[in-house]
């Protein structure tokens, strides 16, 4: 398999823990989202969509959106689970997951902050923008996740653990404070302490800056 | 089953027409968006986030994010299924279904729009906003969908059916040219004869104005 990233895409961030999970090897390729390295017409002959991030995989298809393809690492290697088995608290942590890619992280990432740029607003209020989005969307993850488990929702990490640590990331590179949610940090605390979330982060990536 | 939602709120026309899919019964409650109703007391006891839709089992469990509750719905009722059973077919319907949710819906909804007015706008730049924002993803969109089939993937409606219907009439509320999407004019088509998608439209609904 090759994984497509970038190393501060926090959706990229998720299929390289997905992956770490499940103890899965993939090459892994880096497209310089500042620079439009996305946009290069090697990448867009593998994804004409220009987003990371894209798993191709070794037949040939090509997975995107990070959270079908973190379910579809789930389904082809079930083991250790990224989701419950209770329909109910399967449709809990992929409501924290897409309440997290679609509330919080589409709202706030590059693309939509250089629209806000383009009605000819400055980095300054982009950034505003950014930090209002994630602090309003993670107090109702806080509100959302269970009460007394080691992570999200469960005693092992799964898909609800896999969004929100690379959001925690983003929330403090745009200073949202952190305080109000203890029971987010400490989940983000429990996750870094494995392997599989501290050596997927963005600074361990061999294209960060 | 109580499902909480608004006439013209596509997430919640989404679980109406998994509902109708499935032949499942729900009490319809609806919650003005443009009133605030899903600010009131009495609603964010159910769903804190003061979000539709809301589905409120018998049990009283609270269902949020209309893909985690249309994924519920299949996992719980699997005839007739909304998803596929190879793998890769699998994540293909859910990125296209989380491409629109994502990248288009949570980019251009109500909340979105309301942020862009905050910043000094008005409505016709946020209708601006809206239309290029449905109108870049949906590009996207008519290149992800297969082919050869009479809904996005299949012969059967499956989640991006569920996905795409209800983004296509934003699409035209906001004025979005569809010339350019035949081959998601052709699927809107074949949804829109069954009356698991027509019955469940905004117009169709008793509190649509």
């Amino acid at each position: 398999m090759i994984l497509y990233g970038y190393y501060r895409s926090t959706a990229a961030w998720r299929v390289r823990i997905a992956l770490a999970l499940k103890g899965l090897d993939a090459e892994h390729r880096f497209r310089h989202l500042r620079k439009g390295e996305q946009r290069a017409a090697e990448f867009l002959a593998v994804n004409p969509q220009g987003l990371v991030p894209a798993l191709v995989l070794d037949d040939g298809h090509v997975l995107t959106q990070s959270l079908a393809i973190c379910e579809y690492l789930d389904e082809t290697h079930p083991a250790p689970p990224l989701l419950p088995r209770d329909p109910v608290a399967r449709a809990k942590v992929r409501a924290v997951a897409q309440a997290i890619a679609a509330e919080i992280h589409a709202v706030q990432n590059l693309k939509v902050l250089n629209r806000v740029k383009a009605l000819g607003h400055d980095q300054e209020t982009a950034n505003a923008w950014a930090h209002d989005t994630i602090a309003e969307g993670l107090a109702a993850c806080e509100a959302l996740v269970a009460r007394d488990t080691r992570f999200c929702f469960c005693e092992t990490p799964g898909l609800a653990d896999i969004a929100l640590v690379p959001q925690l990331y983003n929330a403090r590179r745009f200073g949202v404070d952190l305080a109000p949610l203890p029971r987010l940090a400490a989940i983000e605390a429990a996750c870094l302490a494995l392997p599989a979330f501290a050596e997927t982060a963005p600074e361990r990536q061999p294209d960060a800056e």
